[in-house]
This record gives C-alpha cells, sequence and structure tokens, in this order.
C-alpha cells in the first residue's frame, strides 16, 4: 500500500503545480487518488457536468472541447502528460468548463477535486501556486487570441510545428505530428480543408517535406522567419520553450 | 489626508478582487496608490516592459494590445472600471504581457505592483481571491477562443450586443456603441471591410437599425437566436451577465 502511494506521489509530482505543493497535501490527494485507463474515444466528462474530480495525465492526449447548441465543436485544447484537467472547475459553480475526450489510449490520475478546494482554501503557499499555474494558462490563452487574430493558417501551422521542434538543435529537423491532421485543424481553428491549403502554402514559403505524419524541415530559421514575422515575441518564446499546449 | 486613504479605498473596493482583500492590505496599498488621468491615444506601458505597478481603472476604456515583429496590432482586450491592468505581470517575469493605451480620456489609480506580491506571498485569502480572478478572466479567454473558432463574423457582433444589453427588459432595445467600430473590429478580431459587412450580414438576419454609434433592435429574443445557436452556453450565460470583457 505505502509504495503505491510513494508510486502516485511521484507520478503526480510531474506536474509543475503538484510539485511545488507540500508533502502532506500530496499524501492526502494520494490516498483518494485511483490509476484510470481509457481507450480512445471515450468522453471522461461533459461540459457543465458537475466536477467532483480533477485528473493529471499519465500517458497520451485529451481532448478538451466544447459543443455549440447547433452541433458544432470548439477544441478548446489538446493536452498530454503531466498536465491537469478539469482542476479549474472549482470557479466555475463546480462544473466542468468544457468536455474531455481521450484522442488516443489515455491513463489519467483521477483526484478528488474537494481535497484540493480544502487545500487552496486553507493554505496560502499551495493557493499561490495554483495562482501562478492559471496565470502561465492564462498568458499562452492570450498568444493563442493574438495568433487568431494576426496569424494567416499557414503561420498558425508553422506556430505549431515551432513548438513540437523546439528542442531541436542541428541543420535539419524531423518532425513527428502528435496526433491526425484533422484534429490539428481543429486545435489550430480551422477547416481540414484550410488545414490542407495553408500546409501547401506553408510547403511553397519554406523547403518542408511532409510525409504521412512525418515533417521534414531543410533550416529551422526559416519556419521561425516565416512564423515569428507575425507574433508579438522572437524566438523562442515562452509559448515554443514552454511547450505547455500543443 | 485620512480622507484621501479611505476615498482610495472605496475605489478599489470596486473592483471584485480587491473587494475581496483585507482593510490592512487596502490601506498598505492605498498609502502608496496615485490617481492618474490621461488623454486618449496615451500609451500607459508598453508590451515586455519591466513591471512596477498595476492599474485599476476608474473611467473610461483602455486598450490592451501587442504588436507583431512586422507591425500589426492584435487586441487583446478593451476594458473600463473597475477592471484591473498590469497585475499579471507577476507571473510574467514582472514584465507586462501587453501594451496598454487609452482610448478616450481616462482615469486610474496606479499601485505598487511589490505591495501585491508581497501580499500574496504571505496571505492565503489574498492568493485566493486573486486566484478566482485570475481563473474567472482565464474561462472568459476559452469563450473567446470558442468563439473565434465557430462564430461567424455577424454573430461574433452579436454576442457583443448581447454583451451591452445584458440588463435591457421590455420589446424595443437601444444600444450605444462603446467606442468606434474600427476598434470593435479589432476587439472582435477581424478587418473594418469584415465588420462592416458582417453588420450588412446581421442587419438582413434580424431586425436592426443603425445610426451611427446608436443599435436599435426590435427584439432581443431574434439577436440571441442567431447568435447564441453557434455558442455552447445558453442566453443569458456568465459571459453576458458578467459584462467583464466587452
Amino acid at each position: 500500500m505505502n509504495n503505491d502511494l510513494e508510486r502516485i506521489k511521484q507520478d503526480l509530482a510531474h506536474n509543475l503545480f503538484l510539485k511545488k505543493c507540500d508533502e502532506t497535501f500530496l499524501s492526502t490527494l494520494a490516498q483518494d487518488a485511483q490509476y484510470q485507463r481509457f481507450s480512445k474515444g471515450k468522453v471522461l466528462f461533459l461540459h457543465e457536468d458537475e466536477a467532483e474530480r480533477f485528473y493529471v495525465v499519465k500517458k497520451g492526449w485529451v481532448k478538451l472541447f466544447r459543443e455549440t447548441l447547433d452541433g458544432h465543436q470548439a477544441v478548446i485544447d489538446i493536452l498530454k502528460a503531466p498536465h491537469m484537467i478539469g482542476e479549474t472547475a472549482l470557479f466555475d459553480d463546480h462544473e466542468y468548463s468544457y468536455s474531455a475526450e481521450a484522442i488516443d489510449d489515455i491513463e489519467l490520475i483521477s483526484l478528488p477535486l474537494s481535497a484540493l478546494e480544502k487545500e487552496i482554501q486553507s493554505n496560502g503557499s499551495v493557493a499561490l501556486a495554483m495562482l501562478n499555474s492559471v496565470a502561465r494558462y492564462k498568458s499562452l490563452q492570450e498568444k493563442e487570441i493574438e495568433h487568431r487574430s494576426l496569424q494567416n493558417a499557414a503561420q498558425r501551422i508553422g506556430c505549431f510545428l515551432l513548438k513540437l521542434g523546439h528542442e531541436h538543435e542541428g541543420p535539419k529537423l524531423k518532425i513527428q505530428l502528435p496526433y491526425d491532421k484533422t484534429l490539428i485543424a481543429s486545435r489550430l481553428g480551422m477547416q481540414p480543408e484550410t488545414f490542407s491549403r495553408a500546409l501547401g502554402k506553408l510547403k511553397k514559403a519554406i523547403p518542408l517535406d511532409v510525409h504521412g505524419s512525418t515533417i521534414e524541415l531543410e533550416s529551422l530559421d526559416a519556419l521561425i522567419a516565416y512564423t515569428c514575422s507575425a507574433c508579438s515575441s522572437e524566438y523562442p518564446c515562452k509559448t515554443t520553450k514552454g511547450c505547455l499546449t500543443l
């Protein structure tokens, strides 16, 4: 049993916010934690469901989305380990502000939201750590809104590739797309047809080969010059370095 | 002197976050607070400037924006009283994450960021109140990203009008646009030409008269039906009720 608790605490500490929380709180969380595995396509919860649990992604990708009254889907984000999901329901009348779906076979750690709520109310350092985490995410969303205003579709794809390739060194760069192109299009707020045309435009603008889900680049510099000219930050920026959302 | 301090504290308490902070902290803030007036067009600070002060808007509208390397401007938000500006620089290496400009004659209360930083680090209830504030704003940004993905330009204008008209009761509705149409277009992430075309489209879809900066609606219900069908929330939603960003 103790080994299990230790393993959960170690897994939780991969998350930057939880890493900053103290040992006692992590132990409390771990006692009521559950590992859960879900297959591709499983809906974890729905927008406006009453929220009792939050999650840390351990393996795989999770899509956060909302559906409009007329049946269209907006992808809010697509997250992987070690992101948290559903924790901000605490500030939304204890309702999830989005639906969540496994986009491949995933593993999660499910945690009690009530324990988190109690802790941020009584422990200032945990409230501060969570404030840091939410503010950082808000800052990435601001960048997203900026890009949706000013970057063309090809530049938005370019920025997505830069996030994937930011740790690369050397002249030639091979990037593996993390999930299928239709989903990347949704994540970037564009139709699949727009995505195809924009990828074509990007190929004309800079030397780039696409083979299925692999993209090869002659030069990262050319991609940076093309993409980041329509951005308020110089490369490498916090968005690409932090690689918090993809 | 004491009267001045009391007046500042009362003005600060219009802001929902500061209202939740305790008396002692508000007194500390008020001691180093300054009222400032600026004319239309005045830039308060620039993106990536070192941040030493944050502000509470007392009168007028302030545009938050970023400029890209190739010289275009993305409007992140346009805020009025009693919003705070610049406070999240605390989580961005003490640099402002946007530029701020007066879009009419404004009055602000300028406050020391160091006092806020000290307080959230030592006072859990202040950290929690700020967490609530940032999380609520993040939630509005999520809605913004959803709308940019799925609403057409006419529906985005419709949502903007609903925020302005949300407190209205009765059949006929007169809405005064708060600032000029070019700026509304920028706030909604569209070109002025797109805004004009979309307003024309909205006029065809629902009974609506535009006279300069005044818009008259026969029926709020028609606007709601047209706009909110492409949204994940039913009217009246938190965005329209909260009227936090316009």
